[in-house]
């Protein structure tokens, strides 16, 4: 368990239990990603309360360093791996919560959902402090052992992306291409996705989050390869427009533009530079083409235990950027039903300055 | 949109306005699936609001049917497709409600994050009622095109599976079984996974959800495979347990244990029924060789637009099976740090009695 990130909490909140119930919160504070809630109360020892189906996978991860509390429906004898109480999962854990006999609970409320919420509030004898934030901005913060599998799951979409290229052909389909990536990454070792891959070609390429198609890729127009794999929980997202012959001079242009401002934005990120700085920079750039009002979306967002989390580069996030933050830096331009580009790298803010954590030729025709 | 879904919610709840805020709702009425809401006012036209990147692809989805309205934090001119307006989410989508001047305001709150339901109580002039229940009673019961797309969905799980099962082989890792797995569905024209592909050998198979290893296959043991594909939106959640040479004879009864179970649950499945029932029927079979202390879930669960949906088929759950709902059937029995079996089809509720849509030999040795 990250002790240090829960006891900071604790004490900048002033609380005397601290109760995570979203799972990617419980999965950067203990590596078990799956439903339940982690509890931990002051001077005792933490609890993590999952599933009866999750007690095994959850006690082998946590070993011992996490006392294992199960919840079923069910009548269950004694166990060996933890204990089992029977209930469901909101009557389970607000019992818990109750039997410690605390004063302040803080519980990250804001992304929970609402019914939760409102039950754990009805039930808990206690004054409840939200504390989301402390814990968002804890995560944003990569130590040393999450750099190193954001690099790996990096490598492995690069993988990925690089037998894309090697089988790209024309007349093959979105899917066709969509499979060759994503078993690419798995032979390179993915453990999973971080979002579902999009190849996305000619007209569909203008829809950023486009779901793949049997539409046959044509020579000579813009093809998105979109693609992130997951290691030990953490998350990579590349982007990268590859074209089946020629690229034709109008889109050339276009992609040239998107690779300026990917640059320059990349080029001005160091500690101190704020999240909406970085959007500034790309957007500026597409300005001086004519191509902002086609730039519709924000330029880049943390990755981490989720591919989107904080901070975002858009032009309203103030987060001033700081050593350990990993960051996506994603123009794009996109036209109804024409097409679309979009290069997208994932960036380490260090000491004084950045680290571009993916290296991949930028135009790319084969 | 699905009209008489909307209608039927909006006279039995007494609402003038109709507000979804969760994908899985917003996909069901309208076939976009997204972030933004659907905005349905009475005796007017339905509206879309949708992130500026996702308004290309909404439009090109609904066709006109429903107004979209794209959100963005930055100044963009007029556009073609649908109406810009400048604000995040929550402001423009309260601003929106608050402009047909309703009273009465039906949102799906169950599932909503907590402080979009905050903001939406803070900033709505009208009485907010829950509309929850009344969508997740509607999913239930799917139509002929939802069943159709659950049938190819299964359709091309199925043929995931047939890939992997002709391709496995003593020595390879169980990631290299999922990418054999998840090539099969893309080949058979998936357009993304219901969930995380689960391939888990020998000790690994004792956790239900388990996350895919480097771990080498061995002769002997269980191999859980469990996989799903989606499309047009619907999941397919399909599960057998190989073998590579023999099925040790203590492991085998298991099997056949759980196998049993499996027939025995679904053979009871017809309208009238509870989904308590069909669980019940399943345990009882497994307490009947002594391995329910190893049944560590529940007997399965709705599956359509999500892969995990209502009913559940768990002691708690009485909800009435009825015709159309399509539910998993999946008894398993799990020995910590030994071995795990689970056998899951999908099976949908006919007029009287039960249609099996997936057909796979259930008994797999290599």
């Amino acid at each position: 368990m990250r002790c240090d990130v829960v006891s900071n909490i604790m004490e900048k909140k002033n609380i005397d239990c601290l109760v995570v119930t979203t799972e990617e919160n419980i999965a950067y504070l203990t590596g078990y990603r799956g439903p339940g809630a982690l509890i931990v109360p002051k001077n005792d020892r933490p609890l993590l309360l999952v599933p009866l189906l999750e007690a095994y996978r959850a006690s082998d991860i946590v070993k011992g360093e996490i006392e294992i509390i199960a919840y079923t429906e069910y009548s269950f004898p004694p166990s060996t791996y933890g204990t089992i109480r029977k209930g469901r999962f909101r009557e389970v854990l607000t019992s818990l919560i109750n039997e410690f006999n605390m004063k302040k609970v803080g519980v990250d409320l804001k992304s929970a959902k609402h019914d939760l919420v409102n039950y754990i509030r009805e039930h808990i004898n206690a004054s409840i402090i939200d504390i989301s934030t402390e814990i968002e901005s804890a995560r944003m913060i990569k130590s040393v052992e999450e750099i190193e599998f954001i690099r790996n799951a990096v490598r492995i979409a690069e993988k990925g992306l690089k037998k894309c290229v090697e089988s790209l052909r024309e007349g093959m389909s979105e899917i066709d291409l969509v499979r060759i990536a994503e078993y690419g990454m798995r032979e390179a070792g993915a453990e999973g996705y971080a979002f579902p891959t999009i190849v996305a070609s000619g007209p569909n390429a203008a829809y950023p989050h486009a779901t793949p198609t049997r539409r046959r890729i044509k020579r000579n127009e813009p093809i998105i390869v979109d693609l992130g794999a997951l290691f030990k929980n953490y998350c990579s997202d590349l982007t990268r427009t590859l074209f089946v012959g020629n690229i034709p001079n109008d889109i050339k242009k276009v992609l040239e533009a998107v690779i300026e401002a990917q640059e320059e934005a990349i080029d001005c990120i160091e500690p101190g530079i704020r999240a909406c700085d970085v959007d500034e920079k790309a957007r500026k750039i597409l300005t001086k083409y004519g191509l902002d009002k086609h730039y519709i979306h924000s330029t880049g967002h943390g990755i981490g235990i989720e591919v989107h989390e904080s901070p975002t580069l858009n032009v309203s996030d103030t987060t001033i950027l700081k050593e350990g933050m990993v960051i996506t830096v994603e123009p794009g331009v996109y036209i109804w039903r024409r097409y679309g580009i979009r290069i997208e790298d994932d960036v380490l803010v260090t000491k004084s300055g950045r680290e571009v954590l993916s290296s991949f030729a930028k135009v790319i025709e084969v």
